[in-house]
């Protein structure tokens, strides 16, 4: 075979062989260029990574190949000199987490033996250990239900989408009509939107969170329809808990299903300490629980939590070639039920993996450890002469601030250096900043930098560093935009780096 | 911290060496549970795996860990003793492909990076990685379209679920109705069923591939609704390819679109040689690929090839945090509008490390063993006098075959007998065929059993055994059934292992 080393495969008892080599590879490129990029993400910005990597990796399919080896040495060094690696502490700006490397070393033996979670005779064992943290993540969530289940999922996004099918197909009476909040995310709407349904009625929110009383309206209005109610446990912008318990009572007033998003917040469950902010998330009918957020799982790591294994009756599917009907009659288990993936990696071992290393207390450590790390930052921001930190409470571990050099401009203006100012530290390879659109004191609606504080191990002081290189890029920004102090210059273009 | 070692984290310049630690114990895990195992799967049946794995596994989330290591050494023993590993030469039974060393290499080092492929900021590098990726697989699949395009996705079942979405928004005039044959995967009606799409209409097939005559009556049957038309290439059952170049002229005399599920047969494009029997998939609007069949990709490594460009358009969405206005202008690449998911795994990087390490020559000639192999396999199964094989060609490399002993009895007794040899062979651990219903040469429905050759290594002497293994078993499932021979008696559940 023309194919050398490339052709060799991973599993049986000459795959872990191969392995050791190839992973070797692997491992000493990730170390140098770890090396070699010397901070949260490579300088240059978006051109000059597109250069860089284009050299390593092009042509990505040549008529022959260069080999295994030389094929990861290149690309693996493109990958990671041009990575924004969310184990460097400036590295802040989503629900993008810093794996453990326990999880990512089982990443590995579910890689070797690609197991495919749609059939007994794909997943022998991979199949139990799904079936063991399925049932551990719904006793989780749902601790007094008398049949909880959950099942794994890709993210957030496939859970949002579940629960909304789940629910459309209880809804048999009539089209589902979904309630959610303006701070939803945008999956909920694109589940709609997907599955046939009707938008979303949106409601308000106050301090980003869903207004009761404001659902209460909506519902009344939307008498007589199937409802579903979509509420939050940690928004994507804010990191805000919706009123659950009160959203819980009111849904079940108007008979309306509850679902809740708690792709960022769930884990909190691990805490005994933080657990009671998700106080009445058993109410919710369905969860999205996400650990690759605040689980420091590799993507993918996504699960929905129901509150009845019978929930999950629409999703019942008979395939002779994966669960003909006498196979079952058998003994053999029928997983295909339980996904809307057919084929489905082994996401469930890295899960039990972490579960089993850590524990739940060593998990709530964790989670402590980012929410304290949060309001710690808070507090410097709220210190620092030259920075603003919204008003009101940290949701989670996402604070908000922009530097004060902003707002002495006008809205439009001061928001433009905002933007200027994360994409400059982008495009210089300094830190990964995010951004959100939420009310400053006055109610009015203005940009923010965001920090989503998920590193599991990094001190408040490997933190503080942001702060100044925020503050120096505003005043850069500010400086070289000579006409935007005090008017309503739209300064954003000349701001871009 | 009290998490211990189960703490550290893979990225970083530290991660490496967390990981060289931690991918150690993986490894020799890894190779002790194949020496352990010593066989395709684990002898026992589910029960057995059961306890075996539950031994190891429970409690999957302790209140306090056990570390790092340990949690490891136990989990990917259990995952890996109960594997049913498709490297050995007998794990036959499905698209479940042994994945190459090196592509599983690449994956870990997605999983200690983490890239998420939704935003620039999260994934410069491994953005610009996909880019090239689906580049390359538009090019392949589109050869002379002006704008090729392709998506990434999870696998075969999210890209039939997209490409019915596409052509649903696409076919704003009316509820789109999909028509295809009877010998579609069953991912098609569910992405109907999720879209709320009519179920689609079923034309016949003759010889597992849709008759072409009856499609040419449905589409009339439908004229004036907007149509898609969704063809196979390289059916689930029996690897067919759906006669192409027919179906695209009888679907342009319609005006309908034209979707192909490929996700088996499209890796024939590597190629020069078995390309041709893909011709007329360049006519098709949508293709779905998929890499973790004959890719040899660890799952998942789906794809969804478009025509042009400007058919993703659907899929296009803004979100401020991840693609806003002002930051798209400034140049930071969007990349929100790739895929139904958010957060999406770098999957792409073990395809294009695959690609780089093989070259396109080398793929075709793993494609061309696992074709050249089945051929082979059917050869032994025809010269051997205790078998049958389904009289017909071979599909790509699926070969359908049963026990001649089956034959001599009735037809529910006989396809009892092939139940239970797959089922006896699953639990005594020797091998993993599937079941496949088919017509016989008098076009009756009978069971068959199913290989599915897609090891890129094994020689065809290596398969040889399961023709043994398949007649010993059929003549014991014989002698242990005395009331069925020649008798219509439910032969099923005494013949149950």
């Amino acid at each position: 075979m023309s194919a050398g080393t490339g052709g060799h495969l991973a599993g049986g008892i000459d795959g872990p062989g191969h392995l050791r080599a190839l992973t070797s590879v692997v491992l000493d490129t990730l170390e140098a260029a770890a090396r070699a990029r010397g901070g949260p993400l490579p300088a240059g910005g978006p051109d000059a990574v597109t250069r860089r990597t284009t050299a390593l990796a092009a042509p990505v399919l040549p008529e022959d190949g260069v080999g295994g080896e030389a094929a990861l040495a290149d690309l693996v060094r493109a990958v990671a000199e041009g990575a924004a690696d969310p184990a460097d502490p400036a590295c802040v700006a989503h629900l993008h987490c810093p794996p453990l490397a326990v999880a990512v070393a089982a990443e590995l033996a579910g890689a070797a033996l690609n197991p495919s979670m749609d059939s007994w005779d794909q997943a022998p064992a991979a199949g139990v250990i799904e079936e063991l943290t399925t049932a551990a993540l719904a006793r989780l969530v749902h601790p007094d239900a008398s049949a909880p289940d959950a099942l794994i999922t890709s993210g957030g996004t496939e859970s949002n989408l579940v629960a909304l099918l789940l629910a459309r197909e209880w809804a048999a009476g009539g089209p589902l009509r979904v309630v959610t909040g303006a701070n939803v995310h945008h999956s909920v709407h694109r589940a709609a939107w997907m599955l046939g349904l009707p938008a979303p009625t949106v409601v308000a929110c106050s301090d980003g969170r869903i207004d009761p009383a404001a659902l209460d309206r909506a519902l009344t209005g939307l008498a007589g329809a199937p409802l579903l109610v979509v509420a939050t446990a940690g928004t994507t912008d804010e990191g805000r808990i919706d009123p659950l318990p009160q959203i819980a009572r009111i849904a079940g007033r108007h008979g309306a299903r509850l679902h809740v998003d708690a792709a960022y917040g769930g884990p909190l469950l691990f805490s005994e300490r933080l657990a009671p902010q998700l106080a009445g998330l058993e109410h919710a009918a369905t969860v999205t629980f996400d650990l690759h957020k605040l689980g420091w799982q590799p993507v993918a790591a996504g699960a929905l939590a129901v509150a009845d294994a019978a929930m999950l009756a629409p999703l019942s599917l008979r395939a002779d070639y994966l669960n003909a009907d006498d196979d079952t009659e058998a003994g053999l288990p029928d997983l295909l039920g339980r996904s809307i993936r057919t084929t489905r990696r082994p996401d469930a071992l890295k899960m039990a993996v972490t579960f089993r290393a850590l524990g739940r207390r060593g998990l709530g450590a964790l989670v402590e450890h980012c929410v304290r790390t949060a309001h710690e930052f808070g507090r410097a921001v709220d210190a620092h002469p030259a920075l603003r930190r919204r008003p009101g409470e940290i949701g989670i571990s996402t604070v908000l601030f922009r530097p004060a050099v902003a707002d002495a401009l006008s809205d439009e203006a001061g928001d433009a250096v905002v933007a200027a100012v994360r994409r400059t530290l982008l495009t210089e390879g300094r830190a990964v900043l995010g951004r959100a659109v939420a009310e400053d004191g006055e109610g009015r609606r203005r940009l923010w930098l965001k920090a989503t504080l998920l590193h599991p191990n990094a001190a408040t002081a490997d933190l503080l560093p942001l702060l100044d290189l925020v503050t120096a890029a505003a005043d850069r920004a500010v400086s070289e935009a000579p006409a935007s102090e005090g008017t309503d210059a739209p300064a954003a273009e000349r701001l871009s780096p």
